[in-house]
């Protein structure tokens, strides 16, 4: 059997390269040719969880064609945020969290999808479905995609799955979940050594709805003020990148993940939807989100809700 | 929490009826109120089904959203597929078997697709990870299924997985495979009692592929040529269908269940590609088509792949 890349999403987060890193794994165990690639840069705090659990980092892909006919998708569906040549490959299957769009297959195909709040929960009962033991480096990343994506269990996409997988996974990996969680978020905190193209760009994505084209950006930070004072700069840069792509949207989202609020900067044509949107004032291109630290639950539907 | 429909596609087969009635059972026992409905009349083959395991007939719904405000899928995924009233009401779920096409969400939710050849042998897994006991008549109902999608295990759709499903299922509904299936497939090919209109109509899919749209109708037959004795009037009746619904191409196939080959005759202003697509020759409007059973796996991927 030929090669399998095993991929996450464009701007690649922690869920990301962890559920490719750990499905290409699993795979490798039931027999197939699969290795883990990603699709861009490591942020500080997948850095950190790879660092911590001995994992190598999985190679930069820019064309998957070249190298492999088939694919898998993890921690994404759309077309649009899956590597550039998708259409030249074939899609065998998808794990995710997300909602689906832009996805379409002439056969059928593996598409697992669940209301939870990390891929690699999904990917836990995928083990044992399986009866495949879980080794204690895949447990300490899968570990940490959980912590990634609920921000230590707080945000409102966790579920009980979701905690009660980070509480088995953390015992494989022998690590305490609260403690190692909070050393691995503050790692990703640390912005000391980002540019602003890194700021707007490491963990963004594109979204379509209505005929409309946004883009949502979202930076962690323990001081929010430390990026917006960087405002008109981010705003240069951001305008660039709407002119570009021709977005009709860019919400660049600076959440605070001590006090789980967010703050963001708008840009783009479609801005006149934000107060509605999120019951919230824009002033000076800026707008308050209290409570709001989850792009795919808070932020992504209610635009899309707006732009339909 | 109020009532969810559970509903399998338009024109519904063996799969789609007993797959609504198995996985509202299963939502029940896990604490859902949920109501199995069906979007059309039964076929001689499901109502074979039904009787032999004592199972009621779902209500026929037109409309959802009067009476609910979620429903779940089984059986399809593509909403032209679906119930009318489909974007006024929520999917919360979807059990499918089929490629993945026009199926979007603004939310996450659970999508479980898998390469299998029948819906229900998805479901036997879904009981087993609820660990939720499989009462004799749903086990039935389950095997009746996948029998029907695979022809009695002959399809190429069919899988390992469905053929061990079966055998499972068999032993709890206390019946023989082989002998029960013949029977029941037999029961499906008695056209005597169908209209023209039925032939047609009662299990046809509508696709869209490349910015055109067609439609393939299947009809499972002891005797080939009994339907195409009536060639000239099956005509007159599917331009009339290609006229209303602006089709581009209309492919009524008739399957010999006991020699598993197909016959088709084809309409609409796109029959050219139907030479290169199945590599026979179109004579009178009609291609035979040696070992073809599957509309899903040998017609569907084939026609979708010669219109993009």
């Amino acid at each position: 059997m030929s090669k399998v890349f095993v991929l996450g999403h464009k701007n690649p987060d922690t869920d990301s390269i962890c559920s490719a890193i750990v499905y290409a794994h699993l795979k490798r165990e039931l027999g197939m040719d699969a290795e883990a690639i990603r699709l861009g840069e490591l942020n500080n705090e997948t850095l950190y969880a790879l660092e911590q659990f001995k994992a190598s980092t999985p190679r930069l892909v820019e064309r998957a064609a070249s190298e492999v006919e088939q694919v898998i998708l993890v921690d994404h569906n759309e077309r649009q945020q899956s590597i550039n040549d998708i259409d030249e490959v074939q899609v065998i299957e998808v794990i995710d969290h997300h909602r689906i769009a832009n996805f379409e297959t002439a056969d059928p195909v593996y598409f697992r999808a669940e209301p939870v709040g990390c891929t690699t929960t999904i990917l836990l009962k995928l083990y044992k479905e399986h009866a495949v033991t879980v080794p204690a480096e895949m447990a300490g990343l899968m570990l940490s995609a959980i912590i990634s994506d609920s921000l230590l269990f707080k945000s409102p996409t966790c579920t009980e799955q979701d905690v009660q997988a980070a509480k088995e996974l953390a015992e494989i990996a022998g690590v305490d979940a609260q403690e190692y969680g909070l050393a691995m978020l503050k790692a990703g905190a640390d912005l000391s050594n980002k540019t602003l193209e890194d700021l707007v760009s490491l963990d963004s994505k594109e979204f379509e709805a209505g005929g409309h084209r946004f883009e949502v950006a979202q930076v962690n930070a323990i001081d929010v003020s430390e990026v917006m004072n960087r405002q008109k700069d981010l705003e240069v840069l951001i305008g660039d990148i709407v002119a570009t792509k021709g977005l009709d949207l860019f919400v660049f989202t600076v959440t605070d993940i001590l006090n789980n609020n967010s703050e963001a900067i708008v840009l783009g044509r479609r801005t006149d939807i934000i107060e509605g949107a999120f019951g919230s004032e824009v002033t000076d291109n800026r707008v308050l989100m209290p409570g709001v630290v989850s792009r795919k639950k808070q932020i992504v539907p209610v635009i899309t809700e707006a732009l339909s």
